[in-house]
């Protein structure tokens, strides 16, 4: 299998996507590699081009740049080549640690929806800590979407259903929404709706609504929401953990020696927590719903991440991930599309 | 000044709740109390009436009571009566422990808006860590309201403003608008108008959008949000606070003896950011935008957060917020009226 990666892109693109990616390589044999970019930049870095293809783009879309703009404009960009190699059937998955918005407008505009897909979702997998049972958990949508309609929530939650079964090998995952109270009532308009309309599908075992609170607790094993509010929980979650943490680590370096012995004895245990809370080990967040994988890594990736995310892609493709979601879509057109005009408007 | 306490409602009412009074009543000389519930329990509790009147109420308006049925049929609950005594000026002021819903029912239906204000916000006060500058920030809405129109948000940024500098004494209070993005075009069409509607007006010191990320890095002094989203907001960052700091003790306490002696020697460093991030230290949660201040304390709270409740609701009553709420849309009614109109059905 072939993975067309946009070597460009990412705070520390070119060398730790390369690295990344001659990681993933001496580790996966089965994996081919076509990597975009500035060849004279690239060449350089790389130990040994077994398995990976250079091909040489001219232009780069920065991180600052309008999306969808600059993915209409830059056709020989290295995030835009990409994509079109996976259009085209050359490549079986996109990868880029680049301008999110760009990777989901390439997603949508060049690589292209699943056929009766209405938007797809940005999904993104999270750890759960104090349960024993479950590891992780995935949440979508959490931010392709500034404004999600019902059946937009109806759908991912079928694409978050094939996401935890496929790759994170969790069986009859529990999808939960994520609104402001348990309750079946709660929530806006919108959320009492989808609460309705999912726990009506015998094809998802839907448990209800899930409060923000308790995600990381092991709520759900897939969290559906919309856009808007997944962003603000997403962002909410990383930022209290990375403050907290800073304030633990700040307070350690300003109290006296009696505080930095006692960090040093807690060393494992800190080291321990952060590698539990760093979700970067189940790789990137993935746009669902697109007709092949589409995947983006933080841009301030290193190369470890960027093999994991990797890895990450071979699982989806391994695990026929899209297939099934394609499979699924085709052999439920007609419900998908009774349901689609009966939440027209809501 | 005079505050009516839902003596009945909180998970150890009316214990602590009692004892949180007398802690108050023993610090602020010119606070008085109406103490309103079944005076057979409260009254063995109490150790001195001092300014506390006991008032009987038969009824007890329970946690998971519907909020709104049972706010229009037990007008002898503890809670409906401390209402209606603010609403008959017998008290400046409302408190309670109880359902966060009736709470706000009773706010509404009983003591109700401010002239001009279309839907009051529900305030909470957070801290903010790593920055030397901030102490804290007051976000609003965090859930009165699971659907705001633009309207709303609008009004919100007021009530916090004034919320911010009369009670949080933050001079001309940075406020936010809580979005997708920094950038002022990001989010769904009613943020998009928010940030636009926000930053036309003069009266406000309007930084722009924040993202969740940065809140407790000090992003803003008032947060605006829509009720679901602040929600969603609010509850991401006390439970990824709550799950990291049970993640830190879980596994200390499993770890050696040497994890354990280290623990002991950073007891100081937990102790403080646990107290930094117990931002119960400010009080309860504010109804803003009705005629008297409706204040609800967490349902697990005990007497110290009772106490630090009530010396928050006496600095509104101190500063006058809720007149310098009234006046200002009062003397701005005719501006209110046009921009009600023009956001019509955003």
């Amino acid at each position: 299998m072939k993975i067309a990666i946009d070597a460009m892109g990412g705070d520390y693109a070119p060398t730790e996507v390369v690295k990344g990616v001659e990681l993933a390589r001496n580790e996966y044999p089965d994996l081919e590699f076509k990597l975009f970019g500035q060849i004279d930049k690239i060449k350089p870095l790389i130990e040994n081009e077994e398995r990976i293809e250079l091909i040489q783009s001219d232009e780069i879309i920065e991180m600052a740049e309008e999306p969808v703009k600059a993915v209409m404009k830059k056709k020989n960009s290295s995030l835009d080549m990409a994509a079109q190699s996976v259009k085209n059937h050359e490549a079986d998955a996109f990868f880029s640690a680049g301008n999110t918005g760009a990777i989901l407008a390439a997603g949508l505009f060049i690589i292209g929806r699943i056929k009766g897909i209405d938007r797809p979702g940005l999904a993104t997998t999270l750890p759960i800590v104090n349960d024993p049972e479950h590891d992780n958990f995935v949440m979508l949508d959490v931010g392709a979407n500034a404004e999600s309609k019902l059946f937009n929530l109806y759908q991912y939650a079928f694409m978050g259903k094939y996401y935890a079964e496929n790759v994170r090998k969790i069986n009859n995952p529990r999808i939960g929404l994520l609104n402001n109270g348990t309750e079946a009532d709660k929530g806006d308009s919108l959320h009492k709706a989808a609460n309705e309309l999912l726990s009506k599908d015998n094809n998802l075992n839907f448990i209800g609504n899930v409060e923000s609170r308790e995600l990381l607790n092991g709520a759900a094993d897939v969290v559906i929401t919309d856009g808007f509010t997944g962003n603000a929980a997403l962002k909410a979650i990383e930022g209290t953990a990375l403050s907290l943490l800073t304030l633990i680590k700040g307070d350690i370096m300003s109290a006296g020696l009696k505080s930095k012995f006692g960090a040093l004895m807690l060393k494992p245990t800190f080291k321990k927590i952060g590698k539990q809370m760093d979700y970067s080990q189940y790789g990137g967040a993935v746009l669902m719903g697109t007709k092949a994988p589409v995947v983006k890594a933080h841009g301030s990736s290193k190369a470890i991440t960027i093999k994991n995310t990797i890895f990450q892609i071979k699982s989806m493709i391994d695990s026929k991930t899209i297939d099934n979601v394609v499979s699924y879509f085709d052999e439920h057109s007609d419900k998908m599309a009774e349901i689609k005009q009966n939440a027209k408007n809501k």
